[in-house]
Parts: structure tokens; C-alpha cells; sequence
């Protein structure tokens, strides 16, 4: 399959990209790096993006940001963002990447656990991921021509805990995390919501 | 208790007012009718709101729209519509109205079964719904002064399939939907959606 992965160069957009290219073709999309590049925030630059790889059998999307910060604090512009970035960037990724898809591919898109597992700073960002997790049920019943949609809920990932100074024992190392966006992206599961906890 | 409900004239805040009545006092705000008025995708029109109302015990918002249109025809303002009315409409009633809710007040919010239930058509009010269902999570872990939020899930309300012509029988009378929105108020749940599908 060719498979387009946008956020390839994140920590978890690297480790799907190991685990695709032994038996995919991988297009890797950054949003700094690289020779494809998204702003998805940006409509017309998610087209030009299609129009750069032409048709691809999957879509896989490890990017997207939402704002972490104490409730009292988050600004009108931490939810704009937020819902921009990392939940309109994605839908409109399928909105308008859906065309480009070949007949029975595949997007798999990226919430997080903090969606249905809150804590404290995490108002925007369970928003954002519940809402895409809700966008991705529905979607699954209309797009067209045997196109599926799922959504991988990563925990904290090892690698960024260790970056963090945190404790990693916790985490999930990403090369687990990237398991459950291969295993949407071959299996036949639409409308799903994949733990990736392992 | 003082009660505030927003969207205190539609077919469940009619309901909601009718059951919370006897026992509280009940502050009506509506869109376009009544002494209270609010348009939930203006701050400065909320702030405004309860600089009229005062303090109060309780806020219930029965109101907020979204689109219910064909994926492939839902348009930008679809989605951006859906998004600041009855997803940021409602989370902007809890974030500016949080300072004048009293101690162990609540906040009692609507989405709808299309969040986990969706059907062609449903794509953007799942997102909106599965949204606001995932802040109401986040943001029970914070509001201060023990003040809680719910989220109650409406169904078809059978007063609203007799209008549109369509078999009521499989949808719950207003007076059992406005039950969730008084077990929400009353009880001592927060963080929680309530199915009120009776």
C-alpha cells in the first residue's frame, strides 16, 4: 500500500513510519521538515499536500496540537486553537483528503486517552480528543467508496516521558503505540476507537 | 434552589422548567423570547446574562444547534456554526458563568445520543456532542468551590418526532428527558453523562 503519514517526524509519526516501510510505501509529511509539507491548520495547504502525493491507498495522521493549561487559565484562544489544530486540522484532513483515498483505504487519525481519562489541565484537550473520536464514528457511515475511518488513543508514550524527565515506567514505548495504527490500517475495523496502550 | 435555564422555551427547557418549578426558583433565558436573553455564541452576551441574573445555585443550558447534513455537503461554516454554538456556546456558559455559580452549585449541559449512537448525516453534532461530553469530564476535575458539571444525552424527544410527522414511538416524552436534568441537579454526580432515554 502507499500510505501517506502525516507527523511522521514526531515521536510517534517516526515509529509508524518503521513499522509501515518494510511492507509499504511510505510518504512522510511534517509540518517543517521534509520534502511534504502540511500546515494543518491550513485548508489550502492539507490540498496542496493531496495534490503533491496524488492518489494514496491509507492516510495516517500522528499530528495535531491542543493546549494543555488549568481550566481557569485557558484562554479563548487556547480553545481556537486547539480545536483548530488538532481537531478541525484533523476532519478536514479527511474532508478533504478523502477524494485522494482509493477505493476500501484507510485514515487513521490521533485523540488520546485524556479524552474518556481527564486530568487536571486537560479540559481543551479532552474536548478535542473526544470530539474527533465522535467525528470518526460518524464518518465511518458515509464515506464513500468502502473508505474507512479509525482513531488511535495513545497513553504517554515512553520516549516523550523520558524527554519530559518523567517517570517512564508508565508509559507505552512508541514502537507498541505504532502497532494499533497498523493494525487499523490492514485490518477491516471502521468507526473505532483503538487503545494504544498496548 | 436558584435555577438558571438557558433555552428555557424549547420543547426540553419547557420540560425542564415544568418539573424544576414546585420545588426551585426557576430564571427562564431564551434566545429571542423572554425577559433573559442570551446568544450562547457571544461571550459578552453570556457575561451580560448573569450580570442580570446574579448569583445562582444551579445553571441548566437546554439550548445550543448543530448541523445535521450530508458529509459530503457539510461546508466549513457547517462545521465552524456547529462548533461555536452548541460546543463552545455551552463550555463559554461554564467558563464565564463559573464565578457566579454559588458553593457545590453545578452545571448541567445537553449533547445527545448521536455522540456514540451517530447515523448518516450526524458527522459534525457527533463531534460537537462527543466534545462537550469529554470537557464536562476534564472540567469537573477543576471548577472550584465544589461546584460540579453533568452532561445529560437526550435521545428523540417524542414532542419533537410528533412535530416533524415522524413515528413517535420510538422516542422519550420531554417530561422523562427533563428527569436526567433534575437527577443531575439534585444529586451529587459530577463528570458524569446522563442517558435520558428514560
Amino acid at each position: 500500500m502507499k500510505v501517506l503519514v502525516v507527523g511522521a517526524t514526531g515521536t510517534i509519526g517516526r515509529a509508524v513510519v518503521d513499522a509501515l516501510s518494510p511492507r509499504h510505501e511510505v510518504l512522510a509529511a511534517g509540518h517543517s521538515q521534509g520534502s511534504l509539507r502540511v500546515d494543518l491548520e491550513d485548508k489550502t495547504s492539507i490540498a496542496r499536500l493531496f495534490e503533491a502525493t496524488g492518489r494514496v491507498d491509507a492516510v495516517v495522521c500522528a499530528a495535531g496540537t491542543a493546549r494543555f493549561r488549568p481550566f481557569s487559565s485557558l484562554s479563548d484562544d487556547d480553545f481556537a486553537f486547539s480545536l483548530a489544530n488538532k481537531l478541525m486540522g484533523q476532519v478536514n484532513l479527511v474532508r478533504v483528503g478523502a477524494g485522494a483515498v482509493a477505493d476500501r483505504g484507510s485514515f487513521t487519525l490521533s485523540s488520546g486517552v485524556l479524552s474518556h481519562s481527564p486530568m487536571p489541565g486537560s479540559a481543551a484537550i479532552s474536548l478535542v480528543n473526544a470530539g474527533l473520536e465522535g467525528f470518526a464514528r460518524a464518518a465511518a457511515l458515509e464515506l464513500p467508496r468502502g473508505i474507512r475511518i479509525n482513531v488511535v488513543s495513545p497513553g504517554w508514550v515512553t520516549e516523550t516521558l523520558q524527554l519530559l524527565k518523567m517517570d517512564p515506567s508508565t508509559g507505552t514505548p512508541a514502537a507498541v503505540v505504532a502497532r494499533a495504527y497498523v493494525q487499523s490500517l490492514e485490518g477491516r475495523q471502521t468507526g473505532t476507537v483503538l487503545d494504544a496502550r498496548g
